[in-house]
């Protein structure tokens, strides 16, 4: 049964934009120089290339190579070098703590140091959320000194992973990490990165806490039960990405529309919460590669009852690329494919827009995110449809929409749903 | 034998970055309403076209014809619209003239006056090198009054064309030319641009500067020779394109590469220099259609030893056009294709990117560089080779590029070789 959408206006028209973490590739020359995407079967995205607009987009700029939250944030409209300072703010925004404007948030991870605060093990061997759990509430006990004015958050998310999010008086996320990012070097005095009071004064504050979680996790029943079952202690908290959370117009404020966001992963959370969109829950939605990829077309498709605009996002894509697992990204393109074949069969093609692209290219040979265009494609009423006929890195570049940027796809998008405003008479 | 070039990390890419100045042109009836680039014979350009992702390319924007100072440095990855200040100082850094901070640079001639300051030939005949630099040793020696703190360096190019820097307190690059540029008119009394006490005081020391060397010249023994042997006598000194040194993060800076130009004219010597590349001297390289091609192929390929990134221009394809000399023009490029040749057969291709363009349009019809797009190809590793098999001015319009800015292109050159940073995590 499709769903029609109608107000009090009549039928009204909803898009819904899915974005596959770093899907685009380069020519792999055990595919015989195709892309992964080119080598997967993928009916319903071929589907819809030959029912849409197609071209390439570069996220952020040609040859730069975006992160998945600059990228999201151009992609939602929003001009990362602008309103971009740092993942911290937005991770947090993503896993459930409140991050204030003026806030310092940090992503952290727990991690094992010897007695030098030499860095044994970055992850504290990818400790258990259990055991994160617990220290994480000790640490929340901790009492920063009354005359310091500052309060602080910290809160552990998936494993090894932890935000810490400080509020106060006169704070900047002009600060350094102590995250040396390699095993076997020291832990990093978190420096000011400019010469402003507030810089100074958040690097001591961070510095003075992160000593004092030291104490305590070192000193914890958790380590010490750690220890007896010979497994790496959680006994150090390694800060990095210090940012403030953007003040930004929501997608509301921007172009009237109630927009929804179905992702596992707590950055791009982070980036629609902060977007002002609803963020959809989704039992077996976990940001791997094992997620429930039919679970969230259905969420998508059920949250358009409600809402205008639903992202889409799906992370296995990605995680395929950095592992350099060419076979997998493949298997991982055509679940993808089952995915929007199940949006194609659910919804209406009178009064859907569907949207496909990747944040950015994540090389399966370099196992980096590159500069290198995305593929795009958006079908739906009033589309220019073009004689592209498949979804490809190459094919898409002959497509009719050209070379776009990721700040032109909101106002594409919007502009087929009528939400743009006219600019002049 | 090829060249494979290992750093201490393994494999690492480089890049040949070839402009082939004002190759770019527009339909001539004489050539069918081909372009001297589709009329060419040119297998070796055709082969990297058919191994390279292709485009079209509009070195500032689309209808702004381009200088070859402007688009060289746009093409390197510089906005001239925020560095550039006159192309005095740049040909004056690739002349071997040192320019600092501060220092203003004109680009000068030995022209022909009579005695009411009327041009009569703007280049005194072409006059030689020896005379020329005769000249230009007498007009050195002219001492300027000490209460204006200034001192002065002028020297002598190539033929008639000079270099004039000055350099002292309180000096600005906004005055005019005295330069009328066309015969038959007066010396121009050089002027102020704006309303700074800097441009006034500029404009009078040039103007005081330049009857000096009128006074010097006209007395001169070459001079007399030279009215003896009934060439033009070169009686006077005409300036232009005020400027100021641009200060510019080099290339070095910017990508963490060790970059060179392979480039006969001063002014390209100049925006290279600017931007910390090595010049690499070649015997035999004029910037003239004489040039020799294959020498400068030979030391960009060696130069490819010690350095990631060359630039290799080549003039003598503009030089035929503003000739309006379509025969030749095509017999340049050409020679530009055996040029490519020797780079395909000396490069290994699994690690050299060979990327190829014009800096601009340069219309054989008109004379005239144009705003129209250039064709760019680029030929390496990861890059997503298309279906255009030839290298022409329409051909590459189809390409997986599409059409791109002169600004676009580092970042995408950098962007193959690993070379940008990545924005957002």
């Amino acid at each position: 049964m499709f769903l029609l959408y109608e107000d009090e206006n009549g039928l009204s028209l909803k898009t819904i934009l899915v974005v596959a973490d770093g899907m685009a590739d380069r020519p792999i020359k055990e595919l015989g120089l195709k892309t992964p995407l080119e080598a997967a079967v993928k009916p319903s995205l071929d589907h819809i290339a030959k029912n849409a607009v197609s071209g390439i987009l570069d996220p952020i700029a040609p040859g730069i190579p975006p992160g998945s939250d600059t990228a999201t944030l151009a992609l939602l409209g929003y001009d990362p070098s602008e309103v971009y300072s740092g993942r911290g703010a937005l991770e947090a925004e993503g896993s459930g703590v409140e991050v204030l404007p003026g806030d310092v948030a940090f992503r952290c991870n727990f991690a094992t140091v010897n007695d030098s605060l030499v860095v044994l093990d970055r992850r504290a061997g990818r400790i258990v959320n259990e055991d994160a759990a617990k220290l994480a509430t000790a640490l929340g006990k901790i009492r920063s000194p009354p005359f310091l004015k500052i309060k602080f958050q910290f809160k552990n998310t998936v494993q090894h992973r932890a935000i810490l999010v400080i509020r106060g008086p006169k704070l900047s996320s002009a600060v350094s990490d102590s995250d040396p990012e390699t095993a076997g070097k020291k832990v990093l005095e978190i420096k000011p990165l400019d010469s402003s009071v507030e810089a100074k004064r958040t690097a001591q504050i961070v510095n003075m806490l992160l000593h004092s979680f030291h104490e305590v996790l070192s000193r914890h029943a958790v380590n010490e039960m750690r220890t007896r079952k010979n497994l790496p202690v959680a006994n150090m908290i390694l800060c990095r990405g210090a940012g403030n959370i953007p003040r930004i117009p929501t997608l509301q404020e921007k172009y009237e529309i109630k927009p929804a966001c179905v992702a596992a992963v707590s950055l791009i959370k982070g980036v629609s919460k902060v977007a002002g969109m609803d963020l959809i829950s989704v039992k077996g939605a976990t940001g791997t590669v094992q997620t429930d990829y039919l679970a969230k077309a259905k969420a998508a498709v059920q949250s358009l009852k409600k809402h205008d605009f639903v992202l889409l996002h799906v992370k296995a894509s990605d995680v395929a690329s950095h592992d350099g697992k060419v076979k997998l990204k493949i298997e991982i393109i055509e679940k993808i494919d089952k995915m929007l074949g199940y949006i194609l069969s659910n919804t209406d093609a009178n009064s859907t827009i569907i949207a496909v692209t990747a944040d950015h290219t994540t090389s399966s040979v370099t196992r980096n995110h590159e500069g290198d265009p995305v593929p795009i494609m958006i079908m739906g009423p009033g589309v220019r449809c073009d004689d592209v006929v498949d979804f490809g890195e190459r094919t898409c570049a002959k497509g009719g929409l050209n070379r776009i940027r990721g700040l032109d796809l909101m106002p594409t998008l919007m502009g087929l749903m009528g939400k743009t405003k006219k600019f002049g008479a």
